[in-house]
């Protein structure tokens, strides 16, 4: 079976599309979704299917609130290209620009005939690419945005699959709080998606440094693939990941800050390591990045409980208590803090 | 065996003392030694044995020339106090002081009797634990001069082994060019040791990027122990690093300069990435050590072939050939070069 009809059948089994033929057609004149960007408290990096999305281990997020992606989504009507017509951030994006290619390629999934075209308005309040997870925004506000113009009516689990075709981490954005996604084992990818975990920390804080939001040089796709290949201390990873992931799920569960921080910032680094010890390595650090970190160390050092995850990107995420925040204000002139629980 | 035990016997095996019983008894006034800094091509890290120094995989290396120790080792006669006077680089080093600690219980092995204390005087041309092996040359240096002082006249081999017990990549810095220290199966340690490798490459040049010549945080051995108790990725890492020996071996025999490189600098990285892995993680990286990094690969995408290797410290070390010695100059204002095979 082709990547096309593989990835066709799984939207079909997850939409229902086989029993009912009307769910591709529009329900009204326009859908409208939006959901948050997500940082993850223990990592997803590594595909054991890379058609259905599907990840090597299990992963557990945080939703930022205020950050994400609003997407508007109608049919494209009097348009003489064949081709949807993407906008992102006010710009009008042509045929050749990657991300067009890619929300086009996901749309493929959804049109009722060869003839049916998309008008898609996407504005992120993220820098795309940058490592502070736009993909996982943005797919997951597509996929809200075709069920309200579809009027599906689909439940979370069913969202949460369509979004991880579009990008793993999607499956985790649309939820606020903390989701944890689900890594599956079956071959047909429908029992890998992420779900609300039902605690709410109003102290707990988000601390965002921005080194650098220019585009990433190594997509996570490519830097995924590469690391899977080349990286002989990948093969560790996996079952790390997943471990990581229980002790944070229970340190959630039972609030205990100390466990939470220590593992998402060594599942991080383990991350990272396996990156850098990629060929040809990848090295998403820049020297604000190393800085910062030895600065998070020194804080620790000196009694502040903060500690920091990382993305695919050069950007730190600081975890960290109210408690703390005078102390990491202080610290970091420019950091940006988002209390997750706290709308 | 108490850790003495077994580290005397280990010594006495080397030096045949239990054949002759004056081995340690000094053959002139004063015995000196010199040994060169080596830079590991393909890294140690990691011990199968720690009392006896014993490697998880074997490693290769380039010395270099005109950084090194030269040492002066003496009886101390006339001295009230009851240990060992050691000076390094021209100050007499008081009792508290680690690094004369850890002389002293290195020259326990090798005295007559209880009564018999050292005189030893030490001078590092490279500053002393920045991750430029002081301790390397330094431990190498220390045994030649044993070897000079009682004259045993012992073979590299035998040196080498007596180096190893003072510093793992001690037994590297006894020979000029590239050496290979062999990992050895037996569990007497008697078949660890390295050996000079026969090529001679005239044009193989190391560039020396000093980043940061402080002391470093976490000492070699502590980052390795550290490193095996709590990294997972660690376990990938003895069965690749012999891997990269074997080709970096090789590729010193067919003189193909862009493996070693590629292997070199893959390895290093590896290395470090089950550092950064480690909890609480090591990262020896400083902010100059990511630029400079990017910029080494910025020089590559540019046509320049030059790599880097970095041991357990900030410094880069470039490795490149002669041709490439005008632009990788240009880049790095500041490189020490060295070639050598051009003494």
């Amino acid at each position: 079976m082709s990547k096309q009809s593989q990835q066709q059948n799984f939207v079909h089994q997850v939409i229902g599309h086989n029993k009912q033929k009307h769910r591709l057609v529009p329900q009204k004149a326009q859908g409208t979704g939006h959901a948050p960007v997500n940082i993850a408290l223990s990592k997803y990096w590594g595909k054991r299917d890379a058609i259905l999305n599907l990840p090597t281990n299990g992963s557990v997020s945080i939703s930022l609130p205020g950050l994400g992606t609003e997407t508007q989504i109608k049919p494209l009507i009097d348009s003489n290209e064949r081709r949807d017509k993407v906008s992102l951030n006010g710009e009008i994006l042509d045929e050749n620009n990657p991300f067009a290619q890619r929300v086009s390629a996901f749309l493929n999934h959804f049109r009722k005939d060869k003839n049916s075209f998309f008008d898609v308005i996407t504005v992120n309040s993220v820098p795309t690419a940058a490592g502070l997870a736009s993909s996982a925004s943005g797919y997951a506000a597509l996929v809200l945005a075709l069920n309200d113009l579809f009027e599906w009516q689909l439940a979370d689990k069913e969202l949460s699959l369509l979004a991880r075709l579009g990008s793993g981490s999607a499956s985790r954005s649309l939820f606020s709080g903390f989701s944890v996604w689900h890594q599956g084992q079956q071959e047909d990818g429908l029992d890998s998606y992420a779900e609300a975990i039902d605690t709410q920390w109003p102290e707990f804080c988000v601390g965002l440094l921005e080194i650098d939001v220019k585009q990433k040089p190594v997509s996570s796709t490519q830097g995924m693939q590469n690391t899977v290949e080349t990286c002989a201390l990948y093969q560790a990873w996996p079952e790390q990941a997943n471990k990581d992931m229980q002790v944070i799920q229970n340190a959630i569960q039972t609030k205990n800050f100390t466990t939470l921080g220590k593992t998402a910032e060594h599942n991080a680094l383990t991350m990272h390591a396996t990156m850098i010890a990629t060929w040809p390595p990848i090295v998403y650090w820049q020297p604000e990045s190393v800085e910062a970190m030895h600065k998070v160390w020194q804080l620790r050092e000196q009694g502040v409980e903060v500690y920091f995850t990382m993305d695919a990107g050069p950007n730190l995420k600081l975890l960290f208590l109210e408690t703390e925040k005078p102390a990491v204000k202080q610290a970091f002139a420019d950091i940006k803090i988002l209390e997750p629980f706290k709308q």
